[in-house]
């Protein structure tokens, strides 16, 4: 049997109590590593978990998975991810592989905590979300811009839109590889400022009053650990805010928003007296 | 402190390790018992936790929440919530009366699983999902079909539409109040069979090809329970289902689908040959 087991957001005692009873017993304990991290590191875990943790990396998802499946008919393997077991299209990839090998290996998913619904800590209502996006890096060549599209979508509905931001985690080196070595850069995790930044540039291109400079958004930082932060705000405050250490995320607020959620989030504004003004002239149910 | 505390979806066990170190030590433990509930009875609660928990209805928490928060400035109170703490708007609600208190209460939330996500299981990606309703139960001189409009939103744009079923719990029996007497009807749970036979009623009344007889949909029932079961069919199909025992809920597919979603899927399907053919004809990214 093949757990997959969601770990939650934040540190080594997120896990569920059947999570954790499975870990404790598992005949291998992975970890899958590169959509998401924790805020803890792997010898946290070994040592809360008191088990060897193997890292999963996407090359080894991806192209090996036989080695982390090896035995899943008769054992029990442990595959954790950070967040829920769904939150990644690659973890559903993955339980697909096993219901399609011959003989099937049995799986079993434990859900558990996820940004798609800890971003409620906000205030804003998870009913009022439309669909989800992430922002990629933009690097000199490459600035993609699609994801404008889908929060105009959003937007033309009165919805809020939850950013995932990038992460980069063991990404080789483009130069160590071209003269035939692998060399890793140090892990890279998008800030809410950096995502706030490249809005605005879509939106300078673009034009079509999305993610402009007063538009209303809220940056969320470590959402679920002791040390979580919400800072409310417009595009153009958002991208000088400073949230501290990662994860990071953004929603880009929707006109629909209705006064319990302003009233909840006007507490975690820069500058509450512009939160309030723009959210009474552009906002409150103008959708 | 307030804790706000997530169980998850299925049973005693879902609670995360940090979530179950306060309950075990908390002054006092309530459950709110009214938007949602576990698979499992109080008394399993009880006796896995070791502590008397109090059943929260909505009367106590609309209306006497002080009783809740006496003395949660110097003792750690826990208010467990089935889900994550902030699936339910009543939930956001009750923090902000924390925050509005004067002086305020300090509170913290411990996420948890959400049918939001959880919901992966089904094969469908989180990321193509629009706006979540909430279907209620029809009465003869209430039907209410704003679900409508919101599912046709989602569909214009190809997106998933999750519709949380409702659930009536501890509801007066309103012959008896008129008598001056309270008496509670037995709970009541939506079905999956309910919600599809409610859907094509409302898509028979407004004909806006939103929710007929052959949209594509998927049912849902104790999602992240060892006995959780998904199938998957047209909506008609999905009106003579039955998924046994709640808790279950409804997604409507959006014409998005792409192919992995689908490969997932139809391993569900009621009728497999039948939800291939409407899939390549209407759905694999027609949007």
């Amino acid at each position: 049997m093949l757990y997959i087991i969601g770990l939650g957001l934040a540190d080594e005692r997120d896990i569920s109590v059947k999570g954790l009873e499975i870990v404790r017993t598992a005949e291998r304990v992975y970890l899958e590593a590169y959509t998401a991290v924790l805020l803890v590191d792997k010898d946290v875990l070994e040592a809360y978990y008191g088990r060897p943790i193997i890292i999963a990396d996407r090359e080894m998802v991806e192209s090996r998975s036989d080695d982390i499946l090896e035995g899943a008919h008769e054992k029990e393997i442990a595959f954790l991810v950070v967040g829920d077991p769904f939150s990644a299209t690659t973890h559903t990839d993955f339980a697909l592989r096993c219901r399609q090998n011959d003989p099937p290996i049995p799986y079993r998913t434990l859900p558990n905590a996820s940004i798609l619904t800890a971003v409620g800590a906000t205030g804003l209502s998870l009913y009022h979300f439309g669909q989800t996006v992430s922002m990629v890096f933009f690097t000199d060549d490459w600035r993609p811009d699609s994801f404008y599209d889908r929060i105009a979508e959003n937007a033309r509905l009165g919805l809020h839109t939850l950013v995932l931001l990038d992460i980069k985690v063991k990404e080789p080196n483009l130069q160590a590889l071209a003269r035939g070595k692998i060399v890793y850069e140090p892990p890279r995790f998008m800030t809410v400022a950096q995502c706030a930044d490249q809005m605005l540039e879509v939106e300078e291109k673009r034009q079509g009053d999305v993610c402009g400079n007063e538009k209303l958004a809220v940056g969320v930082a470590r959402l679920g650990s002791e040390g979580e932060q919400v800072v409310a705000g417009t595009l153009k405050e958002l991208a000088s805010a400073d949230l501290g250490k990662p994860l990071h995320s953004l929603v880009l607020c929707g006109k629909k928003m209705h006064e319990m959620e302003w009233e909840y989030m006007r507490d975690f504004a820069i500058d509450k007296e512009k939160f309030d003004t723009i959210w009474k002239r552009d906002y409150s149910g103008h959708a």
